[in-house]
Parts: structure tokens; C-alpha cells; sequence
């Protein structure tokens, strides 16, 4: 990954005035915490003269921006259901009222249609007693819609109702119009405050390590790939198919195949394959085992689908069906050479975002709502909330949407994959 | 229902000679269960001079026909995966051996096929140390395949074998199988006797109150509902569809609907519906409340679709696919009206028929089994084993595979399923 | 059991004069539910003149004796907690404001104290959008305590506050609290019904087949005895004791032990043991096996005990903690024959009391609430509302409270617990 | 931490001959993790011309110092029940087998037990299809026992045996055990490799970011902590009081609060408390709110209870019970100040650690297990594989047992805690 941006300080709305009422130990602003954590690149970088690359380290501040008494807040929510949503809105009501104080924090329904006038969405009024049990639920209360809305529209809006931190819970697009959003309070010269909390069930976010919902979805995909399992070997020569989200990172995929070891296949949208290498590898393993259970993300083997592809309201590319797809083909490659099959096809994906946080998220979404407060209470603007091996950092917006994260074919996590399937590393 | 056959005795292959070495309490012969509940039913058959219908009572006989030293039994397992299938595999193995002494238990393979020699499936020996802890797992480990063999084949098989009790563990299909095997084998004049074990996940066999892996699945359906409903209330106008089992009969969609209230609107084979009632049932919901979510049990509806359809291999009628039939539309109609609607469809099937049982299905399977062993080793023939309002009984096969049990759409279950979700009665 | 209580009608405070709003199928007031499914009782009660024993069958009545406009309605839940309480709680006031149109339902807080004014506890408004969401939560949101009230103050509560129908959820205790207050009611020449819905987790209920709660207990005794299974398994003459909920009647312990079949032995206090009889056979079993799991109802074994025993504030028997002592003893009897054996006791019954309603639960606790209004706007009192081999039924308070139910030591229960355990019969 | 002994290598039995068979990307043996993540106190080091604090990367190398085809490896499991101990047996003989060749695998019974001849315990082959499935179990197949063993005697039966590589799984005093074990095969000039598996449910190994099981164990934290909540909600003045493990350190406590925010209050072992300072907040948290619910660590506290310790079989200090002790003051605090307090006491230590693993900790057992393997076929002996922010490492034992992990009461860690529960930071 390009880190140059890294060392670069996140922007701020001015200087930060007023103590901070809360009663925790601050963090100096020049803390910072390594990207790498190999001592050779460090080192290097060093000798070289060059800073190595770094994250602020986020938490609270001793001096903060505004005055929690005279404050007032917006959450949104956008794009496709993740489990945590309604743990993050909880942690940041909760750090804004019981830690800061702040009386009013505005729920924009429907994600950015919510912070546009025309569509006439009343945006909800978030006390601490609204919010105190939602983490129980999936989903997320406020709504959530795709797309992009106008920018001015929408600044407008902050401004009328008088939002000092905007806090954007989304996806990449999500958070390019959070930028977006950004540069235009930048332009009017407004005192308001941007902060983005990275929400991708795939985990493909530039400069975090891990967003929250990740770690929930690949416990929920257990049951998925234990029913391929048993659905493939109570037949002859039954393949349990699996479709699991993962547009253009294969993270969950991979990691599902690690914490279930009966998946045979594993198949990313960073590591292509042709169809005639994977049926034969499929083909070898039936003949060998009689049973075998893929894992395929949605956006794996694109480049075979060759359909007429056209993009969602969020502007991202709707990709082909490769779960049907790899159905089909497989019919038809036993049928043609003669082998039966039985397939079993399974697309468990509304079942996997729509689902409450796991232990981990739970806990994982309390801190990171409470970061992006800190965060927004400080000044600090047109930044991501992030983590990064262990802490919670402050990314440049510009920076997590410069590049997306994905898995590195030559890296130890493929690595670890193909060990676990003992699938041929070129299909 | 039709209840005349009930009264009948259930077929013997001959006097039972030995004493039972099962230390419990025996049951005897003459003991019956009351097909009916209600007083008057009873009263007035009695009042008539005939014998209200009612069930041999299932259990341990004093009296048993096969000589456990000398007996060997075969299983079999066909048709789709239910919850439960090892369970009673275990079951029926440990009966046999701690409680009967029996030595030999063959488990044919791949359903029907296993006992026809020419498909070359070799029978897997059956011993408690390789059954115990297979309750386990989801599935079945003998495998399992659809549709009927040559009976003759089959019985030559038995024969050749020297099986003295086949258990055979299936739906419909399986059970006229097991009929026409037992029809065979009297026509031979051999001492086998056949013990069906029904097994349908749509709970749709006659005379037999519950059938194992329906509550299993019941409980199952929690999640993709649970996953409805967020994904449904997540966005404006959500509309959450999940698609259940039922070809024929709509319990556990009747059932699913009672145990979440969050289901809307069900629709069951049983209850027939017009295309422009349920659409205008269904826009009048979302004005009202913004959100949906239905559950369709898989042959609802199957009058709308018109499709040329065909059998499966078991002789199945291959259902249109109401799901994606509805999910059109409902599409189109609100285009049409120019309503934003948001429809997210899960067709959960295969994650919630892999699964290993509940408390209550494990309990039920481990006395069903035991109940179906007790049955053969009387010499009992040509039987189900089920039970009725809390007692193991013994069902003549010709009655169970006689007629299908449904909802009635003017009794109490379907009533409480309107009353839960307030859908009209007429659609 | 004695049934001679069963024929009598439930008592009614008078005619029913106005037409139900409901808009389902009604029930004759003469429909009838045999209480025995054994063909030659029923037979034998009718040669001899008598009517066989039954219960009235519940349900919906074309005319009911309240009048809804100008009913107000009460419900307290009192004793222990139980999976269901605010399941049956949202039941009732969503059948008495959805299906009858009434505006008001109390809920008392804290038990019978609720109904005291001294005790100062404000009942709750319990409006349809109070209670949607509350079947998600274990416990009750009433909260509830222990023990008897004095029975002239709760009626002068009700009369004060015009309540026209008490719904009191709670066990033995409970309902003979809502027996006394039936009769001074009676005395008092007042118009309030009084229903009971029994609520045991036990399921020690006389001529109920299952209450509420039960089965979600007896699932959520997995974990706890895979945990005793595998404690066990992990050392060296392991033993896994877990006590289970069951002051009189085992039910839990043996459907636990049919439901899990890692249970060697299952104590439940029908069956007496002795000490040493006990220990003989659990030292053959760690000679044989090595392992050992125990599962023990709170209440067996008690004449062991020898404690100065007392009563809680419910006027229960405080019982001696049979964990403890088992645990205690068993450690001796090994030390004194000098085989080290390592046990783990586990006693879980919080964690399952508190539990949300499974599936099963769910949809029951929905059809009794409503079966508890139907009972109480037809002008009902001084019954129960229970379920019979399938049905819902009335009974009345006095002979729901008369005797208890319990395990039938030479009956077919403890006969399948035996026979899956492989304990000896007499120890 | 004193990290001072970090960047010594790891010991080796010498120089490594055989090619490696593993076809993944291969680690450079000065590949090497920093310790630090603040750039402040890297810089600092370097500056000072120090080198910073860091770890050795695992992972396969090129060359290795066994013969696959002639080595004999064994793998014994100690201490308490932990999950993923059949997950990390399963891991290592698979690693073994499938990626190096290895055909001899012996796993020792009940743990160092199992190494000492006298005791009698036989080892068990472990073949790739015996451990197959073992990860769907809790406990270990191994057995295990507390306590250490005669070190002489233990070399004995490796040497006697042929053994090559020794994995130990176990906490600290196996860790000794190994190091002791590794000092004495040094002293015999044996070339025999040790490499530790650090096993703490507590998390509590320095220089270790994450052991397994550790994961799984907060995640069960869940059902007791619900439980308790509704328990306390249940009842007037109800508290739910739920004992953790976490003999020395409160990371499971301290987790199980911020992934369950119904707690109130965390005790743990690194903050001491006064008991009227404790006393004195639940009281004015009960006053306030009606109910509480209290998570503590098994050694919080032990400052407080006064007993006459004594150590158990692994030399740990037994600890006097917390749990019982907070229960016994706080009811007779709320007796002396007059205000009635509900206490439900839970204890689910037994049915958390006997488990089988989460979704992360499957995943993680997998890998942590390869790198074992890894490590030892290097030639590498007396370490342990340990993580380290992402990334598998290898740590000395000396260091590994020279210190113990715990929560740093001006920490971030538990700041996140106290402002989650609103405890006070001084009770």
C-alpha cells in the first residue's frame, strides 16, 4: 500500500478551547502509532531520513473544539446492513451525553437522503434512554438508503439545523460523500466537523485493520458452510456451494474457510482462476472424496460472467451472479463428462449482515463510537476512526478511500488458506 | 381424515415364541390409543355400536418373534435431509444391540439404491461404537438418494442377506416403497418384517401427530426471520420474503409464523390466494407500517405459477419456485403503482434440514427408534411407527401413505395464524 | 390421578350477554376434551354410567360476559422466573386490545405485593406498543417476588380500581393466592374473574401437559451437561454433577437426560435412592469407564439430607442443596476406596431460568395468553388455562392446585430414562 | 514490561540440513516484530543505539533440522480445560502430516503424567483421521492433569520413545515444566526440541497479545451475564453477582464487560478495592436504580478474604471464593442499612472453558498450531509460539515465563472499562 499520506496530521476545524469534561487519562496529540510493524522497514526509513509511516493514536483530549453545552450532533447511516450499526449509534449517544455532556445529537433517517430536505425525512431526536437496548437489535434504527445525494443539499441541511460533528457510519461511498461533504463545509468556511466510521462487512477499508460487523459475519457464516457440509456428504458426490459477501476483498471468505476446515474450495476476487482448471480440481477431489464443500465470495471470478454489467445506486458495480453461475457450470461439466452430481446452492447473506454483533463486535463497536467522539469533540475533521494492530487511530478520509484493501495473493493469509483446502494454488 | 382403517391390527409375521430379554415393562397387545379427543366423537361411534378409532399402543412386548442371537437388521435412509436422521440410526443400533443383544445391524447405503445389488453399494456394518456419537452431526451417514428401485431386486437383496427386520427411514415415497417390499416379501413368503420410520420435515404424514426434524426446523426458521425483519425495517418500505418448506402441507410456515411474531403474512399450500388480493393486502401494510415480512411455504401458491412442471426422482411434483415468483411480483406491482419497495429474499432450506436436532427432537428420535425396534422384534410387518397426543403407536403403512396431513383452513392452527398475523382471511 | 373434579363446569360469574368482537371460529360451551387417551378407561366410564373424565375446551366464545369498552384488566407475575413470563404478559394485552378492543391493562408490579396498596408499588400501564418487543427479554418486566398477600387488601385493589379480570401467572402458591381471592371475590358479590396461567418450570402442574417454560429449560440444559461431559472426559476419573431445577417433580431432569445422552445418572426426588447404593453403582461405572455425568433434581434425594429444613417466603420447603452433598460424598466415598476421582459441579438453574423463550415456547405462551383472555371476557373464574394432548383447556383452580404432578416411578418416562442411562433401577 | 530479553534468538539444536518439503513462501530467519507500536519508543532506541524490543517472525523455512521421514514427534496437553485444545492437537498432527510427512505422532495421556513411565498411561497414535473431527468437541482428547513430574523421568520416556519435538500445551507452570525439560535435554546434549503452546483462558502470558481460547471464553460470558441481568431486573432490588475466571489477571472480566454493557460493576485482581468502598457504590447504584449487576474475577479481591491459603497440584494458589464472599457481605451490608436485596449468585467457569472454539479461535488454533510445527522442524527448542499484533511469533520461554500479563489500572484498557460501567475508579 501507498502509506505516504500516513504521516500527514488530520485537518481541524481550529483551536481546541475548552477543557475536556471527561475524566479519563488524554492523549497527546503527537502519539502515533507504526503501520508496519517489521523492524527492517522501520529501520530503513529511519536511516533514510524519512519518518516511518504512522497513525495519530486516537482518544481523548485534554482541550476540545466545542462546547458540549451548546452542541449539537448528526449520525447516518448508509448503504447495506452490517451487524453493529445500532452498537456504534448506541456508543456515540452514549460518549456524547454521559462523557461530554452534549444535549442534542439528530438521527438522519435513510442515510444521505436523510440530510436532504426534499426527501423529507424527519430526522429522529437520539436521547440515551432511545438508544439503551438497540444493540440488541440487527439492523440499524435509523434507516439506511444508497447512493449519493447532492453535497450542497446536504450542507445546507447541517447548516439550518445548526450539526457541529456529522458522524457518517458507511462504505467507500459512503465516505468519498463524507469527504465531499467535508470540502464543502471547508469552502462555506462552517465550523462543522466530519467524522467517517468505516462500515464494510467485507473489510476492504485502506488503513484499518479490521471494521467492525467483519468478525460477526464470518461467525455467522458457521452454519452455511456446516449445512454444505452434511448436505454433501448425505449424497453421493454432493457439492455444497456457498455464496459469501465479499465484493472485491475476499476477506471473509478466506476466514471463514480458516474457522470451518470442511471447506475444500476457496474462491476470492483477488485470485483468478479459469474454469476449466477449477472444475477439473473439483473433479478430481469428488473422484477422490465424493463430497466437497466451496466457498465462493460474490465477487469472485467476475472476469468469467462477461455479462453486461451495470452499477446499484451506490455506484457500485453489480456484479454477476457467481454463485448461479458456478451451479450451472458444474451441472454442466459432471453431466458432460458423465459424473452425477448433486449441488446444493446456498446464499446466506441477508441472514449474516442483518444479525446482532458477536462478543467481539460488541465490545469492538462501544470503543469505536466512543473513539469518533473523541475524535469530533477535538476539532479534528475529514477523518476515519480507525484501528491498527490493537489501537484506535485517526485516518485521513482522503487516505481510506485512496485504495482498497484486499488480500495479497503471495501473502501468509493465502497462504494459510490454500494450506487449510489443499486447493491447487493456480486453477 | 379418513379413519377406518384404523381399527385394524397391524400385520404379524407369525406368534411370537421368545421371551424379551428387555427389562422394562411390557405392553400389551391389546392396549389402545383414541384417534379422537373430543367426547362426542367417541360417545356417539360407542352409542352406534361401533369401535371408536384409535392406535395400537407402541412399546417392549413380553413375547418376541426373531431370535435376537440369530437376527440380523438392515436401515435405510431416503429422500432429503431431515434433522434427525442420525439420531435414529443410533437409536434403532443401540436398541438392537444393548437392549435386544442383536449382533448384526447392516446400514444400506444411498437410500434404495443401497439395497439393489447391481448399483454396487456396499452396506456398512452397523456397530454402537460406530454410531455413538453420530446424533451429532447433521445429515445422515448411510447417505442418501430419491426415488423407488425394483422391489424384486430389493427383496432378493433382504434375502440374500438374511435380514430379518428392515427399518426403513423416509417420507411418502419411501413408505409406498416399503409397502410394496412387504407386499413382495408376503407374496415370497418370508419372514421379514418392514418397519417404516416416517421422516417428512413438513410433518405431513397421516395418523402421525409430529414427525421428527419438524421442530428442529421450526426453531431453525428464528434466524432467516429474525434476518427478515431487520433487513425489512432497514430500509423505507423493506419487504422481507423468506421461503420455507412445505410442498403440500404448510406447518412449519404455520408454525414459524406463531413462534416470530414478526411474520406479516403466511402463505401456505393449504390456503389458496389471488395474485391481486395478497398484493393489495401487502401495499396496504407497507402504507400503513413501511415494512413487511412474509413467509411462503414452498407449494403455496403453486396455482399461480402455471409452469409445465415435472417430477423429480422420487416422483415428486417439481414445484415452480414461488419465492422468486412472488419476489417478481411484488416488483412489478409496485412499480407499477410507483411505490419504492425494497425486497430482500432468503430461501434458508438447506441450513435449516442440514442441522443436527433440538433437545426436544433428539429426545423424540431416541424413543422413536426404540419404539420401531420394539415393533419388529414382535414381528410386526408393514407398519409405521408415530405418535399421537403423547404416546409411540403403530400405524398400518397402508393408512399413513393413504392420505396427506394439511392445515385446515377453517381449524384452530390456521385460525391462530391469522389472529397472529391480522392478514385477511380471503386474499 | 383423581379426576373425579374434572367434569364439573368452570364457574362463571354470570351470563354472557354481549356479542365478541373476535372475529375467529367460536367454541361450543360444550365441547369436551377426554382426559384419558386409553381407549378401555374412556370405554369402561361409560359402560358403568359415568362420563368419562374431561375438560372443557378453550377458545373464543360467541358471547362473552365484560363488555370491552368498559373493561379494565389486570396481570401480575409472581414466584420465580421462568422462560415466558413476557411472553404471555405481550399475549394478553395484545388479545385483549386487538381482538376485544379493550383500552386498559394493568400490570401489577412485584407480585401479589402489587396488589397491596401498603407496598406502594404504581402499576404499569401496559398499552400494545409497551409490551411489543418484550418476548425478547428473559424475565418479566413486572418484576416478581415471593409469598402470600393478604387476600381482603388485593380484592379491595381491584375493586378500588375496577378491574374486572386478574390474570395471576405464577406456580402452586400462586394459584392458591388466586383461589382465595376467587372466594372472597364470591364473597364480596363481585363481578371479577380470576385466571390463572400456571407457571412452573418444572411442569409439576396437575392435569396441565406442559407449561410454559419447560421446554426451553429442558434445551437449555445442553451446555451445561456437554460442559459436564467433556470436564468429565478431560481428566482422569472425571465426574460431571449437574443439578437441575425440580423441587418435586424431575421432569427437567429426565427430559434432559433423553435429550442428551451423555447422562450416566439421573436423580429425580419420585424415585428414592440410597447413599450407598448409589455410590456402588457410580464406582462400577469409573471402573468400567473413567468418566461419569451426574445430572440430580434439586429435590431428590432429600430424606438424605436430614437438614432442620424451613420454608422460603412462597412457603416452599427450603431444600437442602443435594449438589453440595452429592458433590461432598462422593469425594468421600473415592477417597475412603482410594481412587482419585476429580468432579465438577455445575449448577446452572439461573442461567436457564432467565432465558428468553425457544421457538416452541414462543408460539405456546402466544396461543395460552390468548386462551387466557377468551377464558376470562366469556365470564369465566377461579380456572386455569392449560393444554392437554394438544388442546387448550380449562381447569379449575381448585383441582389445578389439588395434587402435584410427578414422574411415575414404574411408569413409561422413568422407564426410557432408565433405559438410557443403563442406571440400575433399584439403587 | 521488561523487554530486554526479547531481542535475543531462539535457542536451536543446531544447524538446519534437510530441505523443507512445505511448498508455501518461507520466512527469513531475521525477520523480526517489533515489541512496540509507539514510534516514539522505537525511535528512542535506535537513537540511543539500542536495538528495539522485537520478536522473531514464525513461520515455514527453507531448510529444517528434521528428517521427516525418521522423526517421531509427541504432543501432551496440561491444566485446566481450555477451548481449542482438540483444535491446536488437531493443527499440529495435520501440520505434521500433511505438510511435512511426519508418520509418528504420539500424543501423552493426562498430562505430564503422561511422560512419566511409572504412572502407566499409554500414548495414543494420533493419525490425521483420529483427530479429524476432534474440533467439534470440547475438552481434549489427551486428557490432562495438574502438577508437575520428575524432569529426569520425563527426558527418560523422550529419549526412550525417540521423540524429536515435544509440543506442550498447558499455562505457566507447563511452561516451566518445559523449560525445565528443555534445560535437562541441553544438559544431556539430546536433540530434542520443546516448543510451548501457551494455553491461558486468562490471557495472562506475557509477551503473548492473545491465547487461545481466550476468545471463545468472553463469548460465553454472554448467556451468564444476560441471565443475571434479567435475574436482577426480575426482582426488587435485584443483584446479579457472576463470577469469571482470572486467577491473576482480569482481562476476561474486563472484556465480558465491554462486549455485555449490562454490567455495573468489574472486579478484577490488578485494581484492589475496600469493601466498604464497594459496598458504598452498589448501595447508591441500587438506590438509584433498583438493580446491578457485578462481574469479578475469580482473584479479585483475595486481599480481602484472610484464608490460610494453600496451593493446589500446579502449585497455584488455591484462592479463597470471591464470589460467595461478596455474596455473603453485600447481603449483610443491605441487612444492616435495612434495604432488601435479591442476590443471584452465578458461576459458569465449568460450562465456558469446556467449549469447543468460536469462529476466531477455530481460526486461530489452526494457525497457532502450524507455526508450532514450523518452529520445532526448524531446530528451534525452549520457546513458545505466542501473536503479536497480527503476527505469529516465537518467544523464549525464560521470557515467556518470567513475568505475568496484566491489566494496567492507568490503562487504556480498563479506562474503557470504568467508563463503561460508571463504576467509581477508587473503591
Amino acid at each position: 500500500m501507498d502509506t505516504t499520506e500516513l504521516n500527514f496530521d488530520i485537518p481541524r476545524l481550529g483551536a481546541a478551547r475548552f477543557d475536556s469534561p471527561v475524566g479519563l487519562r488524554f492523549i497527546d496529540d503527537d502519539q502515533r502509532v507504526l503501520y508496519d510493524s517489521d523492524r527492517r522497514t522501520v529501520q530503513a526509513a529511519l536511516a533514510a531520513g524519512r519518518q516511518p509511516a504512522c497513525f495519530e493514536l486516537a482518544g481523548p483530549r485534554r482541550k476540545i473544539f466545542f462546547d458540549p453545552a451548546r452542541l449539537a450532533c448528526g449520525i447516518v447511516t448508509c448503504g447495506g446492513l452490517c451487524p453493529g450499526l445500532n452498537d456504534v449509534i448506541r456508543s456515540v449517544v452514549f460518549t456524547l451525553a454521559y462523557h461530554y455532556g452534549v444535549q442534542t445529537v439528530w438521527g438522519f433517517r435513510f442515510g444521505f437522503e436523510g440530510l436532504v430536505a426534499r426527501c423529507g425525512h424527519q430526522p429522529l431526536p437520539l436521547m440515551p434512554d432511545v438508544v439503551d437496548a438497540i444493540h440488541e437489535d440487527g439492523g440499524t434504527i435509523l434507516g439506511s438508503s444508497r447512493g449519493p445525494q447532492d453535497v450542497s443539499e446536504m450542507v445546507d441541511t447541517l447548516q439550518r439545523m445548526g450539526i457541529g460533528i456529522l458522524f457518517a457510519v458507511g462504505g467507500d461511498g459512503t465516505q468519498r460523500g463524507a469527504l465531499a461533504i467535508a470540502a464543502e463545509i471547508r469552502r462555506r468556511g462552517l465550523s462543522i466537523a466530519v467524522i467517517g466510521i468505516p462500515k464494510t462487512i467485507d473489510n476492504d477499508v485502506s488503513f484499518v485493520h479490521q471494521s467492525f460487523g467483519f468478525h460477526t459475519a464470518v461467525s455467522q457464516t458457521r452454519t452455511p458452510i456446516v449445512g454444505a457440509h452434511w448436505e454433501s456428504k448425505g449424497v453421493r458426490n454432493g457439492v455444497g456451494l456457498v455464496k459469501l459477501m465479499g465484493r472485491h476483498s475476499g476477506f471473509i471468505a478466506a476466514y471463514a474457510t480458516l474457522a470451518n476446515s470442511d471447506v475444500n474450495f476457496c474462491l476470492v476476487p483477488e485470485v483468478p482462476f479459469t474454469l476449466p482448471g477449477f472444475l477439473d480440481a473439483l473433479q478430481r477431489r469428488i473422484e477422490r472424496r465424493a463430497h466437497a464443500v466451496i466457498v465462493v465470495a460474490e465477487g469472485a471470478g467476475q472476469e468469467l460472467l462477461q455479462a453486461g454489467q451495470q452499477c446499484d445506486a451506490s455506484g457500485n458495480l453489480k456484479l454477476g451472479d457467481i454463485g448461479l453461475f458456478l451451479k450451472d457450470q458444474i451441472q454442466r461439466h459432471f453431466e458432460a463428462v458423465n459424473v452425477e452430481v448433486n449441488i446444493k446452492y446456498i446464499d446466506p447473506s441477508y441472514t449474516i449482515r442483518s444479525m446482532r454483533t458477536d462478543s467481539h463486535d460488541a465490545a469492538f463497536c462501544l470503543m469505536l463510537g466512543r473513539h469518533a467522539v473523541h475524535a469530533g469533540m477535538s476539532g479534528r475533521t475529514a477523518m476515519l476512526v480507525g484501528d491498527w494492530r490493537g489501537e484506535f487511530t485517526h485516518v485521513p478520509l482522503a487516505a481510506g478511500v485512496s485504495q482498497r484493501k484486499q488480500i495479497h495473493p503471495a501473502g501468509r493469509l493465502w497462504d494459510s488458506v490454500l494450506a487449510t483446502t489443499g486447493q491447487p494454488r493456480q486453477m
